[in-house]
């Protein structure tokens, strides 16, 4: 059995959700999204988030983490932005000495709907049909379980290759 | 007697400077970089950023920090990344309650050299002028002691102004 703690980071919303895989059935744990309040500076905002993740990785102790690789957009300072979101995101793990995986926005709809094509209204239904228990009141709590989703397949399938290798 | 640390935030190279200004009067205390391997991932990288820093600022215990808002460029990835060290260039100093400023590279130009459309060059060589005992090997020390001074420039004319604006 593994906990995943999946990330949807952003600087005004952080999604967060983790499972647990067990062989190949997946169980819901806990979901959420962490709010920065955008009147406060940007570095207290970063903080904040810090320490939220910070909480929910002690809280939860997962054994890994996955996270979405943010889209890269044409407006150079929001973009700047979210990286600041998703170092954090990227950081907090390894200060807990947790793994921390990254996939691209189109793995983890192939893996979670079965095309790279599929919207966010389809991730959506295939996580809560995946997932019966999850809340996800938010979108970014639903793309967070996915990217936990998405990785709980990978490592399974990288699982099964190692075992196939061993045994060639 | 205030001293600040001065953050030039890069993934590859983070340039930190330590300066102490009384009155008008500077004086350099440290200067120099921290490089990440780009050989290893980036989590990794972001910790090792992270850990660096929570030394400098935990060493040198600065008073204020300030960082220089970096250059936004065209290329979506490569801003993203600047976003992942600036976002840790931010966090590590309020995780130290440090209060942490930040300035666009035309004030800190303006400020140490006098004119905005100041060169790289110009600004290096009157960081050199004003703290003479400098090392600064590379240009990213050297822009780490220019957005101190900038800082320490600014928030002399504050207090002037706050003082004036008591006196009235």
């Amino acid at each position: 059995m593994v906990r995943i703690l999946g990330i949807d980071p952003g600087l005004r919303f952080t999604g967060w959700g983790v499972i647990e895989a067990r062989d190949n059935r997946l169980s819901h744990v806990a979901d959420g999204v962490i709010a920065t309040d955008a009147a406060m500076s940007v570095p207290l905002r970063l903080r904040h988030l810090h320490d939220a993740l910070l909480e929910l990785g002690r809280g939860f102790a997962p054994d890994e983490a996955a996270i979405e690789e943010t889209y890269v957009n044409r407006n150079g300072a929001a973009t700047l932005k979210l990286g600041y979101a998703r170092g954090v995101g990227l950081l907090v793990p390894v200060l807990l000495d947790i793994p921390v995986a990254e996939y691209g926005a189109k793995a983890v709809k192939r893996s979670v709907v079965g095309t790279g094509a599929a919207t966010k209204e389809q991730v959506e239904m295939m996580v809560r049909r995946l997932l019966p228990s999850a809340i996800a009141k938010r979108s970014d709590a639903a793309d967070a379980l996915a990217v936990a989703i998405c990785h709980a397949h990978h490592r399974a399938s990288a699982a099964q290759i190692a075992r196939a290798t061993r045994m060639a």
